[in-house]
Formats: structure tokens, C-alpha cells, sequence
């Protein structure tokens, strides 16, 4: 096998969801009985969630916009003072030290209560969130305390100064905020609501975070169509009006609230003109349309981005593996965050101090009024002499399309009156918005020189950082590198062509920033809508989607995206969407899980104990046969029941006596399967005596009647297909007289993959 | 029964799309052959359809728009220079028999063409790709017939001055292109290409219908990611991310082909400023920015654009009874429509002459230079004294959102020097820039008056041409509608409040226009989609959500959609996204059509022969059994074999001898199957002598082995979320012995449908 595995990452177990909606007998009777006024009530239930689920993302938004503002208008003047101090006495190497002290020791809060408290909430949290809806759960995913960790972990790494961005993380944080409302309860708190308990099913849980991640890319974005385009493309494979119209409506009210509090916040109410958490500003048709000559330009750009984005996940995927073997170690994982934080914070100090590119302050520039504290003072352009600090960023300057149209923030820094530093500009800035300055500067305002030191600093960085023990996502850092060559190459091309009229290099920014992301993280019609939504113009759709399309192919050649890439890496077994190609000829026989554990209908409670304590066979699902004398035998398939079914089934005590087998003890109801939900208690925790071994148990009441089948002539696309359609867990595979012959289960699809000679199996993690 | 259907209408007979993709043993084999270089070439294929299916229906939309400009530039002129001459020697009554006569004549042609060469051409062909997409084939709809008359009919349909649109036909002719394109013949034409040949199948054919679909709404209102979700929204059940990347490939393509050819036909090419047939023109945050007081007004406009839906669709539902009992001999319908546009004219030419509404000409009028012939002559808006028809909108001026944005063309008409006819600027514009105009006026250029009596008079015009025998759409009316509607109410609401800060009318006339054709089409999200597209501005998205939801709810509450209503009139067994809510009692042996025809997998000729023969039962799919002495008998299920494939074995004589079972006369290559795709022939023309009837046939070397099937206990809603995922035809329902019970088809799942009093069952035409 091409990919070696660390034993720890195949030992994990993941959970599968089982999308398919026909659960067992009881929930089949519930539907029965539902009326038409009853669905119209769940029909509610979920518009409500859904705003809710809105409103909460786009309040969580806002508070880590907020906080970061504050904490880092915080440290800034802290640093500013330092160095304000020290350039007039000279040792300015102490105020490195500082800065990079004041870096690590942010990020290595940041990274303690990840890796301490919650190792799920490291990263941009998407390729989890994929899994998910894909039907993988891995292990404390959409948890309260996961999101509290994401919050706190996000905030303290963009603080920190790492090469990362807030707006992966908000995906995440949606989800979970998801999963957390619609199941009407939290474990973590141990507070049970009692409502919403209608839901308490993979089916609706998963249309849920489907909403939930939509929500975080429209806060993140101001992108709502592009939230709802990111949830269809990595998850739902059932395309559902309804679903996709709440999806919708979730992420139309998430923005919205964004929109709303940040307003507020501003002092700008009712004008609503911060639909995200970062804005690209208009790209107007007139000032920088482009023209069709441009297009094979851009394209190249796109073949550009794809490779430099297979070497970013060629190289991260290096580190990736070096990491599992090697810093898998909380400790180590802290200090390295800790490295990574102090050699950023060095890196750019001494690449503003190296270059000193001085530019002449340009009379375009727009001065908005400070607020935050006394860094006012340094705005007075001409008025001061010491090196200022201009922290521009942490002003409250109205952030709306409009205002981001002359945005120019310089900053003076070692550099004379009236002149500000290139490099302190792309450098010391929130990612964010030194990609807003790369697209909306005026032409000129870079060196070609600064710039390419920067992107090249820049992408290492960044590369390494991803994958770091924070919380922390790789969107912003990947628009940053692109906007930053994408400018350079626009330089270049206005050099080479002698300043013609396609000279605006803040076009090239934008197209090199599509073109890297696209290479990076591969996504494609979301990702589209996304960046045409972040501009606000239509008529850029066209070219970014030839960058992005060319980025993904050119990238496809080399490696896999990043998120597959690490999903990969953690042997999650994945569905893509379609099955291999050259799978045609494999049949069900012979992909399935064989011989099956089956129960008869009427079973001895003795052997499901048996059954389930089992370890060397942890089956998820047992197909329900005749009562044949033989259990060894094939029989004739009768239904399907759960693993936690049947622990549902013995925590209540659900026996029949032998003698006497009408009596049921208890009348178990729905709400006793959905109270366990979904954290089954394992078979171990379940006392059975001895005698309760020798009842029976009554499967047929509680099994799924008509479990979906499959015959064992049935290609393996064609299972792929029907297991992808409907969100399977479990698909038992029969002979021609419909007796058990086999199981289909995820991993027995997802282990195929196309390699470079043909069909390869995967190694993956149990489930 | 609630609706009484026409004799006829249930006697039409529509074809079932089979959209799963195993058809037969030998496509298995094909597809078990193929390797990765096939599949990538056969990808490329796919692209290079995509793309030009999108520079076809780009070039289709230009074709259309510049006749349309052109003709309806020679008819203005006359009727022109007419009503100067009659203006000067008085008797205008002449001038309106002209004008009439005008548009009844040139009705006339578009509506002859329609009714009798081809009907299925008529109305905005939505309802149909509607039902392609759904799997139900009305007969022609993707004919290259079809294209011609459509495109013709909507241009005569428009120059006849009806209360019609161009944009709805464009979504049918883009289909018709991907249909035509993607299987590389013409029938009409009796071309084959021998390309594409692998296209050849229900469920290709419909990946490339849907992406000329979106195709076609990206042309006609700059929509590519509108187009995508329409495509989606409408017709594909199983979301597949690549085929969504190739529709939104073929999208972009479209619009952006579009734009290039009439950007170099108004002569500033380069420039991309046409996206679509239509533009709204830009709604600037500043100027038109929205409050979030406002919301609620929003939200009751769209209860009444709901309303008024619900309206002119009740309207129109008895209007259409009307037709099919009363007028449905072609010559009747043509009558009708000539009738319809001397109204519309003369209901125009009335009210411009009553109202009398004069309003002075603003300073900021722009007057673009006109190319149309002499027409020019009459924009020296003071050095003429007679009435003047300013044919503004036949003049290229750059219709990109920068010039529609002081987009302002007054009509003269009646009026003194140095004003305008504020009625004729509503009522003598083609609806689309009737539409911008309303949405950009500066406030105070209409008088309450003449909106008021504009809404009434073209709502019941409008909802009278609805259902003609022409070809045209029905969104321009309606956006019309409610723009007229919307800005009289913005008006009102200016009055009340004494002009405070949200006093400009525009936007309310936007918001009435989404309210308005919500509330009569019922789309959701992509409807949001494309008007957040054709706006180019995003943070309007969320008002014309609520809106277009608060429409479909109130419209809901009272009649269906449009086009759904004309789907059901028409009786077409259409699937929509989930079982009624309280069809769970229902199972599979209550809604299965039994018994079912058999055949054994070695059958003899002759008894094939009578089955298709067999008028009654008219199957379409026939199970094959075990080979059991009776056929009646209740048989083991070892595969299924189609009506089409039977025809093409019988038409090649693919039979075996009685005494020598393995002599086979020919082998039958897949190529047969797809060269007679789509149209098989009849059984009645294939021969078969009495000799032959006596031979075998061997079915199992043809058949699918392994048809999904269903137990006959399953659930009605999961027997269609199996159906509706996997876009199947036939659904074979099993016993516990996997022997074939009966089988499922469209027509048994679509005619359940909740009513007023529980589920209710429909009369369904035959497939």
C-alpha cells in the first residue's frame, strides 16, 4: 500500500450514520399514524431550528470578530509602545523577542486546550464536517465542548498571529451550533429540553448540520448561496427541495444577523453593510472589468495555482506524516505551535527591517478615524517623526462594499515622513485585510520585490501552520498567497506590456487568489459562487470559474486536495461520489462482508448478548432470519435490527419467558430508542443474569421490516449508487431466493479506489 | 373526482424515462471493458457537449433578441409615421385599426406556426422540461422541429405586442439544444453524426437536457448560478457534483456568449455589459440600500403578491377549462390569439389616450443616440411639435448595469413639449424595459393613477395570453405586474410616511415584482437566485427571500403553482419530491399493478410477439422468471427486460432454433440499441413469420440480472424515495421468496395526492 499508516490512526473507529430513514417497526407505527396537521407541526419545527441555527452561527461570528478586534487592538498597542520605546533608545531586537514571547505565548494557550481538552477541534474543521455529512461521525465531532474549544482556539491563533484564517472554523462551528439545537439537548450540560425529540435520528440530525455548515460559510463569506452550494457539494446526495430551501433560509438569516450586530457594533446601524467576515469590496465593471483577451491569461493563472497548490498539499502532506509519527504527543504538539508562532512573528519582523521599502503615501488614500484606544495618535501623517504603527485594522472604518473601494491602509514603519512600509503592509496586517489591500490597491503601490519575498515567506508559513494543533483554517492564508503572486504577475504583466489597459493588478490579485485556493482545496462550484459573491459582480463568475476549473485539473495531476487529502490520511472510509470506473466488473459477492452474523426472529436473549460482547466482530447491523434450526445456514431474510436497537431492547429488559411467549414485560416505546440517541451505552454497562439468558427475545416487533437489498450479481457501481442515494449504513446482499448471503457496509465500498495501475484497496479505520 | 378532465387529455399518451443506468447485459459488458483512458475521453466529451450547448443557446438568445429588436423597429415605424399623418389630419381611430391590425396579423403567423405544425411549441415550455426532467416525456418536446417553431413563434409572439416575455421559451430551446447536440443526429433532419454515440440513453440525455435548461436561464437573465438551481430545483433527484460542475460550465458559457455577441452587435465590444435577455440594472446600496424596519413591509407585499397569484392562477386554471373544452381545434386557437393581441393593442391605444397623465421631462434624462433608421429624427425633445413615438428601447444604447442606471426614456405622445406620456412609457415598451424602468425611475415619474390602472388592465391581459397557442413566457408579465404594483404601493407609502428616508419607489417595485412572480410560479431558491443575479447585488438576497417565501405560502395556501397546475390539468403522472405526508399506511402490494405479464428467460417468439401486441396491457418493463411450466404462477425473479429491447431482438431475429438452443444468427452489438434510441419502432412493424414464432429466444444474454426490487410490505414513501433517488421506470415488488408479486410504476406513485379530505387518487394519463 502506496500510503503507510500509523497503527494509532487504523485502531480509531469512526461511527457510521445511517441516513435511511426506516429505522425499525415503532417509528414505522409513529408514521403511520402521523396526520396531516402533526407534519405541519415538524414541517415548523424545522423552519424554527432552522433560524435558530442562523441566528446563533451569525451571533457566533460576531463574537469572534469581535474579540479577536479587541484582544489583538490589545496586543498591537502593547507591541507599538515596545517598539515605539526602543526605536528611540535603539535595541530593537528586544522588541522582536517580545512580539514573538507575546505570539507564542497567545498561540500556546490556544494550542493547550486543544490538544488537552478536545484534539477534534484542531484545524479548519471542514474535512470533519465532510465526513460527516458524508456519513462518517467522527468521534465527538458536533459536541458542545468542541465548539467552545473551536471558539476560544480560533480566536487566541489569529490573536496569536499564525498564518490562519477565522472563516474555515466557522463551518465547523455552524455544525455543530446544528447538532446542538436540533436534538433539543445537550450532553455536555446534561440539560435535556425535551423538545425537538422528533429529530433524534441520523436522517434529520444530518439535514440539520447541513444547514449548520451552510450558515458558517455565509457568515464567513457573506456568501449565503455559496453556503448552501458548499453543503450540497460535500454532503447531501439526495437533492431535497425542501432541505435545500431551509439550508437556504439558514444561511440567508446567519449573514443577515452578522450583518445586523456588526452594524450595530460599528455604529452604523441599519445599514447593513457587512454581510461577512471578510468582504472583498466591489470590483467594479468599469474601473476593473476585464476584457476577453484576458481569459487565456487567467487560465494560465489557474495552471499557475494548481501547482503551486499540489506543492502546498504535496509538501503538508509531508509534514502531515512526519506529525503522525512524530508529535503526536500533546506536549510536542504545544511547543510546535509555539515554534511556529515565534518564527512567524520573527520571520516578518526581519523581513520589514531587511527590505525597507519605502513607498511615497499616495493622495488616494482614505483616513478613517480611529477607535480603538490611543493608537489615534500615530494618524497624524506628517505631524510625527518616530516609526508609528499605524493599526489601521482595528479601526472601526465602515467595511462595506462601498468604503472597501478606496481601501489603503499604509503603514510608516522605519520609513520617512509621507512614505509607509511595502512590506509591513502585506505583512503585519489581518489576513483578511491584506488580501482587500492586494485586490484594491492602487496600481504602484507594491514592489515587486516585497511582494514576491512575501508570497515565498508567505506560502511556507502557511504550510506549515496548517495541520498545527490550533484552530485554525487555511481559506485566508491560501487568498492571501494567491492575491499576493496574482499581483505580482499583474505587475509584471503591466511591465511587459508597457502599462496597456488591462493594467489593474488588482484583477490579476483576485484571479491569482481564486486560483490558489482552487489548488488547494480543490472545491469547485461552491467555491465559485463563494468568490462571486465575496466580490459582489456577477460578470466575474466566468473567469473565475475557468481559473478554478483549471486550477483543479492541473492540481488533480500531482495530488489530491487538501481536505481529501487528510481524510485520507486518517483512513476514514469516504464515499466519493461515484464508484471507481473500472469497478464494473466486481460484483456485490464479492465486495460484501461474509459470512453474516444473522438473528432469528424469535432469539434467545443469551446469544444477542453473545453476539454483541463479542469483539472480534463488531457489527453494526444483523440481518433477521426465518427461524431456521441452523443459524449458520442461509435463510431466508426476514428484516434488519441495530446493534443499538437490541441494547435498547436488553437495557429494558424486552424478554419473553420461554413458557409463555405473548407476555412482554414493558411496552417499550419510540421515545425510549430516542432518548438513547445517540449515545447507545455499550454492551458491557448492561447487566444480564443468567436466567434473563435463557428468555427469548422478540426481534420481529422491533426490526426494519423491509431492509433495501441487493442481489449478489450486482455490480459494484450499482451498489455504490443505491448506498449513495439513500444514505445506507447497512445493505444485505441475498441469492436468488432472497436468503442472506452477505453485507454491504461503507467500508466495504469506500476501500476501493482508482490508483495509478488499475483498482487499489485502502487500509481503513474500522466503523 | 375534484378536476374533470378532458377525454382527450387522458387518452394522450407520454413516454416514461428510464433513468438508471443498467439497462442491459450488453451495456454491463460495455461498461465492464471500460478503462480509464475511455472514461476520461468519454469525460471530455461530456465538456466539450457542455460547452456547446451553452455557445449554441447564448448564440439562439442573441438570434432572437436582435430579430426581435429589428422587427419590431420596422413596425413602430410604420404605425409611426401613421399616427403622424393622422395626428396632422385627425381620425386616429385609423391609426389604432392599424396599430391592431398590425399585431393581430403578425399573432397570426406565430400562432398558425404553433397550432398547426407543432403545439407542444406553445407556452413558455417550462411545464414540460419540467416533466423531462421529472422522467416523463411529452411527445416532440426536445425536437429540433420544436427549436424552429419555438424561436420563431416567441419572436412573432413579442413583436405582436402581447403581454408576453422571451425569456421562459429560452429554458426550452436551451433544452432542446442539449438534446439535440448530445445525441449527435437529427432526426428531423435525418443527419446522424455518428458522434456521441455513447450519449445515447435516458439518463445522459437528461444530464445534458438539464444543463441546457440552466443554460438557457443564464441567457435570458444573466443567471448562471440561478440557472444551475433551477436545473436542480426542477428536475434532478440525485445531486452528483460533476454533472452540477458541467451544468454551471455550460451556464457561464452561455451567458457569457451571449454577452460577447451583443456586446460586439451594439459595437462596444469587449465591454461585456449585456449578461441576459434581461438586466435589472444595479441596485446601489447606497442610494437603494434597505433598512431593517422595512422588513415587515417586505414581508406583507409578499402576502400580496401571493394573493394576487393565487389570483392569475385561479383566473387562468378556468381559463384554461375553458380551452380545452371549447377551443381546441387549431383554428379556434388561432382566432383567439389574433383576438388577444387586437385587444392588448387597442386596450393600450385607449388608455394612452384617456389617462392624458403628462408628466414634465426631469434633468436627468440620458439620451442615447439612436441607430434604427429615422427614428432619430424625433428625439429633438423641442424642436418638434408633434406627437412623437420615441423608440427608445429599439436604440442599442449599452444596456450594462452602469447605463441602466440612469436608465429614464420618456415617450412624448399626446403631451405638450417638454413632457412626457407617463401611461405610454408603462404600457408601449417592451415589458423588460417597462421593468427597469419601474425599478429606476427617479421617484415622482409615475402618477398613482396610471400605475393603478396599468396593474389592472395588464394582470387580466396577461392572464388571458397565458395558455395561448404561442409561444412565449410568463415571467416578464408578471415581473411587470408586480413592479407596477409595487412601486404604486412604494408611491403610497411615501404619501403616508411624508417622504422619510425609504421613500424611493424602486425598490418596493423590485420587491413586488419577486412577490408578484413568486406568488404565480412558486419557485423558491433559484427564483431568489436569479433575482439576486439579475440585481447583482447580494444583501438584497434576504428581503427577496422573505419575500418569495411569504408568496409561496399565502399562494400555496389557496392554488398550486403555475406550472404545476398546467402539469396536473395536463394529467401528466409527475413525481414530486416525497410521498404525501400520510400515505405511510400504504404499502407496496396495495399501490403495485398485479398481476404482472412474465416472460421466462428462454421464451418463445410467438408469445413475445402477442404480449407486445397486447393493446391492453401496453407494459413497458417485463420481469423475466425462473423458466416455470406456467407463466401464471408466482415465479423466482432473475432479471427484467424492456418493451424497446424486446423490439430491437425481434426486429435483428435474434433467435435460436428449437432443436439447436445455441445457434444465435447474429450477434447483437449495443450499437443496435442506441442506434434505435429514442424512437423504436412499433411492434405492428416488425414481421414475423409463422416459422419464427416457433423459434426461442434467449432473453437472459439481454435482460438486467439485477433490477432493484422492493418487498411488497415496504412503505409507499419508501418505495418512492427508492424510485425518485435512482430515477427508475419499473420497480419489481417481490415476495419473502424473491418472487415477482407485481410491479411499481410512475403512474402508481404519482396519482396519490393529499387533498382537502386525506389522500386522494388522481386520474392519470397512460405512459
Amino acid at each position: 500500500n502506496e500510503i503507510p499508516h500509523n497503527e494509532k490512526l487504523l485502531s480509531l473507529k469512526y461511527e457510521s450514520l445511517d441516513y435511511d430513514n426506516s429505522e425499525n417497526q415503532l417509528f414505522l407505527e409513529e408514521e403511520r399514524r402521523i396526520n396531516h396537521t402533526a407534519f405541519r407541526t415538524v414541517e415548523i419545527k424545522r423552519w424554527v431550528i432552522c433560524a435558530m441555527i442562523g441566528i446563533l452561527t451569525g451571533l457566533v461570528a460576531c463574537f469572534i470578530d469581535i474579540v479577536v478586534e479587541n484582544l489583538a487592538g490589545l496586543k498591537y498597542r502593547v507591541v507599538k509602545d515596545n517598539i515605539d520605546k526602543f526605536t528611540e533608545k535603539g535595541g530593537l531586537s528586544f522588541s522582536l523577542l517580545l512580539w514573538a514571547t507575546l505570539n507564542a505565548s497567545v498561540v500556546m494557550v490556544g494550542s493547550v486546550i486543544v490538544a488537552f481538552i478536545e484534539p477534534v477541534a484542531a484545524g479548519s474543521g471542514i474535512p470533519q464536517i465532510k465526513c460527516y455529512l458524508n456519513g462518517v461521525k467522527i468521534p465527538h465531532v458536533v459536541r458542545l465542548k468542541t465548539l467552545v474549544i473551536k471558539v476560544c482556539g480560533v480566536i487566541l491563533s489569529v490573536v496569536g498571529g499564525l498564518a490562519v484564517g477565522k472563516e474555515g472554523p466557522m463551518i465547523h462551528s455552524g455544525a455543530v451550533i446544528a447538532a446542538g439545537i436540533s436534538q433539543g439537548r445537550s450532553t455536555s450540560l446534561k440539560r435535556d429540553f425535551k423538545i425537538f425529540e422528533y429529530f433524534r435520528r441520523d436522517t434529520e440530525k444530518r439535514d440539520f448540520v447541513s444547514a449548520g455548515a451552510a450558515a458558517g460559510v455565509s457568515a464567513a463569506f457573506g456568501a449565503p448561496v455559496g453556503g448552501v452550494l458548499f453543503s450540497l457539494e460535500e454532503g447531501a446526495s439526495f437533492w431535497n427541495q425542501f432541505l435545500t430551501w431551509r439550508i437556504f433560509f439558514a444561511s440567508m438569516i446567519s449573514t443577515f444577523t452578522l450583518n445586523s450586530v456588526l452594524s450595530v457594533y460599528h455604529g452604523n446601524a441599519w445599514d447593513l453593510s457587512s454581510p461577512g467576515l471578510i468582504n472583498f469590496g466591489r470590483f467594479d465593471n468599469e474601473k476593473m472589468g476585464y476584457t476577453i483577451q484576458e481569459i487565456p491569461i487567467f487560465i494560465f493563472m489557474g495552471v499557475v495555482g494548481g501547482i503551486l497548490g499540489a506543492l502546498f498539499n504535496a509538501l503538508n502532506y509531508w509534514l502531515t506524516m512526519f506529525r503522525i509519527r512524530y508529535i503526536h504527543r500533546p506536549c510536542l504538539q504545544v511547543v510546535e505551535a509555539m515554534l511556529v508562532a515565534a518564527v512567524t512573528a520573527t520571520v516578518g519582523f526581519v523581513m520589514i527591517y531587511c527590505s525597507r521599502d519605502c513607498q511615497p503615501i499616495q493622495g488616494s488614500t482614505v483616513a478613517y478615524p480611529l477607535q480603538v484606544g490611543d493608537a489615534g495618535e500615530c494618524w497624524g501623517l506628517n505631524s510625527e517623526t518616530r516609526p508609528c504603527w499605524v493599526l489601521w485594522h482595528w479601526t472601526s472604518q465602515p467595511s462595506g462594499s462601498d468604503a472597501s473601494n478606496s481601501v489603503f491602509f499604509p503603514l510608516q514603519l522605519f520609513c520617512a515622513d509621507g512614505e509607509y512600509n511595502s512590506m509591513a503592509t502585506t505583512f503585519f496586517n489581518t489576513p483578511e485585510k491584506s488580501v482587500v489591500n492586494l485586490f484594491h490597491d492602487a496600481p504602484g503601490s507594491y514592489n515587486p520585490m516585497t511582494l514576491g519575498m512575501f508570497t515565498l515567506m508567505y506560502f511556507f508559513l502557511a504550510c506549515w501552520t496548517y495541520g498545527l494543533t490550533v484552530s485554525a483554517g487555511v481559506f485566508i492564508p491560501s487568498l492571501l498567497i494567491g492575491a499576493a503572486w496574482g499581483r505580482l504577475f499583474g505587475i509584471s504583466l503591466s511591465y511587459l506590456t508597457k502599462g496597456s489597459i488591462w493594467a489593474d493588478p488588482g484583477k490579476y490579485a483576485l484571479m491569482g487568489a481564486a486560483a490558489q485556493l482552487g489548488g488547494i482545496v480543490r472545491m469547485t462550484l461552491s467555491l465559485t459562487v463563494i468568490m462571486m459573491e465575496a466580490t459582489g459582480n456577477v460578470t466575474y463568475g466566468f473567469p473565475i470559474m475557468l481559473v478554478l476549473m483549471t486550477a483543479k485539473i492541473v492540481g488533480d495531476y500531482f495530488v489530491e486536495g487538501l481536505y481529501d487529502m487528510h481524510i485520507q490520511l486518517q483512513s476514514v472510509p469516504f464515499l466519493h461520489w461515484e464508484a471507481p470506473v473500472t469497478s464494473h466488473s466486481l460484483t456485490a459477492r464479492e465486495v460484501m462482508s461474509a459470512p453474516v452474523t444473522c438473528l432469528r426472529r424469535i432469539e434467545r436473549v443469551g446469544t444477542v448478548v453473545d453476539i454483541l460482547s463479542n469483539t472480534s466482530s463488531n457489527h453494526n447491523g444483523f440481518p433477521v432470519v426465518e427461524s431456521n434450526p441452523g443459524t449458520t445456514q442461509v435463510a431466508g431474510l426476514r428484516g434488519l435490527i441495530l446493534r443499538s436497537q437490541l441494547i435498547v431492547l436488553l437495557k429494558h429488559k424486552v424478554f419473553v419467558e420461554r413458557a409463555n411467549l405473548s407476555l412482554v414485560q414493558r411496552r417499550l416505546k419510540l421515545k425510549d430508542f430516542r432518548d438513547a440517541y445517540p449515545r447507545f451505552p455499550p454492551i458491557q454497562s448492561i447487566h444480564v443474569s443468567q436466567d434473563e439468558r435463557e428468555c427469548m427475545i422478540d426481534l420481529s416487533e422491533f426490526m426494519n421490516p423491509s431492509p433495501y437489498t441487493v442481489p449478489q450479481e450486482a455490480s459494484l457501481p450499482r451498489v455504490f449508487k443505491l448506498f449513495r442515494a439513500l444514505g445506507l449504513r447497512h445493505l444485505v446482499v441475498v441469492n436468488n431466493r432472497n436468503e442472506v448471503v452477505g453485507m454491504v457496509t461503507r467500508k466495504d465500498l469506500a476501500r476501493y479506489r482508482l490508483g495509478k495501475e488499475g483498482l487499489e484497496e485502502l487500509s481503513l479505520a474500522q466503523t
